[in-house]
């Protein structure tokens, strides 16, 4: 029996300015994915712990998404999934898309690696859009290459990893409630301004201009979302409270990933950034709302295999 | 009597992925605007020669903007401003963004520099707001600080210089008939898909990314305009044409400047550039439609002092 067993990490996508196209890997935080060789042809679930996970194999993301790559490569031979979930679903923080990519990656790795990083996008794609028909690529692409990355959900998941500078961290918490991505997407604007998309344009390509270029003044600037963070920060328990108190500790930015209900900050410097997460951890514990939190660099490491 | 002269560039703005935001002067192709004192207080128009421009200071954008200037610094001494008009207006290569420019630049120069750079887009910007009241700064931001600019048009015209690659040129076709720029905004659509929004943000980043690192693969894939392009193509001469032939002649892109019916490619390596003007300058010669074309390197200098 042959066996691979890889960290999938969790991701944060929309990344302010970049609605759909921006995300970064959380650096230890992630799902762990074992497949073996089995002796039924096909992919099967084997053994599923931590959160719920659908159990049939037909509307589970993992193995959709090394099913249609199984397919793809018409192969038949058989592997079973065994599935560590730690990434909470509907957690905003790229859930699905950790356990897809995890699979199809460790597909590729114990068929010899028949395909490159950049063909398994596509595949891992297909189990991420069992959970919302419009999915967007920013959490896979995030998982699958780790660090920043910029995807072009229109021309075939293009993916651009971008610098991440070194001193930079990510502060995410998250209050336990659940948010399902299909319906909140359901709640965003169908249509956008042209002007309101052309200030956007702006925003995002200033802050691709700071990180080549590391100035920090403009990519505190650029990091603005004009789009959808105000159709969904009523839904989002102590927003408000959480962003004043970021922006006041010299955060670069405080916003939604993905659809929330977790919520990260930008910020340089490593004691920077522990001791806004205490501050936030404290808002959250004295309102009494149930929370994980996570400290991780810009610039964490995608899914890859462990022993 | 002290006199200034100045040459102030025309510029191409709109650029392909950049709707509003990104633009870049053209080399060779401006205004002249001379500014000296006079005895009576406030700014007068003088000599007006070339193309046929507002003789009532008050409707010339040129004087609109330098008046501006003048009424913000409370100074009540006199100046006449003579402009050579050599840009067409409605030409969209930013013909009153060039004279606005120039105003304020020979003003600023005159009185020793009170402004710096940041602060006269703003004066600029009244002289271009006459001829359309929501006027994006790409084209006053271009003529202004030349090169390959970055406009965001929403915080106060923060201008961001991007890397222009040296052998990087612009050929530019301009049909003789001329564009209302308000009339032609009007013809755009108010609102726009949010998935279409998301898609332009990913070309404009890409593209961002593909300057600062002088990839040229990236750069073609993403001098897209999903916003715009396709509401105007149909009123510039020749546009479908002579875009499949720029892009058959390795061109990175082809798209209209500004409101039309300026249109330009951007092409790699200086012979290729003259190469495909010839080749573009034959289609209009032999469709017997009137054209001005230009070749101009992307990175080229702003309004300057001439004698």
């Amino acid at each position: 029996m042959k066996n691979v067993k890889v960290f999938s990490p969790a991701s944060v996508s929309n990344v302010c300015c970049g609605f759909d196209v921006l995300g970064f890997a959380i650096s230890g935080h992630g799902d762990i994915i074992s497949l073996s060789t089995y002796n039924r042809a096909g992919i099967h679930l084997g053994n599923l712990t931590g959160y719920s996970i659908p159990n049939d194999s037909r509307h589970n993301t993992a193995s959709v998404a090394a099913q249609s790559m199984l397919d793809y490569l018409n192969i038949r031979d058989g592997f079973i999934i065994d599935i560590e979930k730690n990434i909470k679903p509907g957690s905003g923080i790229g859930s699905s898309a950790a356990s897809s990519v995890g699979a199809v990656y460790a597909l590729n790795k114990i068929l010899g690696e028949p395909l490159k990083k950049e063909q398994l996008i596509k595949f891992a794609m297909q189990g991420e859009l069992i959970s919302s028909k419009s999915a967007p690529a920013d959490n896979v692409a995030s998982a699958l290459y780790g660090g920043l990355v910029l995807v072009n959900n229109f021309d075939n998941y293009r993916v651009t990893n971008l610098p991440a500078p070194n001193d930079i961290y990510a502060v995410i918490h998250h209050p336990l409630l659940e948010m399902k991505t299909s319906e909140s997407r359901s709640n965003l604007p169908k249509k956008v301004d042209l002007k309101t998309t052309s200030n956007q344009l702006s925003y995002i390509a200033e802050f691709i201009h700071s990180l080549n270029n590391e100035d920090y003044e403009l990519m505190r600037k650029s990091l603005k979302d004009c789009l959808v963070e105000h159709c969904r920060v009523d839904s989002i328990p102590l927003f408000n409270q959480a962003k004043r108190i970021s922006l006041e500790n010299s955060s670069l930015c405080y916003s939604i990933s993905g659809s929330g209900p977790s919520c990260f900050s930008l910020i340089k410097e490593k004691t920077k950034a522990v001791n806004l997460k205490n501050i936030i951890d404290k808002v959250f514990v004295e309102s009494k709302v149930k929370f994980n939190s996570y400290l991780t660099p810009l610039s964490s490491p995608g899914v890859h295999e462990i022993k």
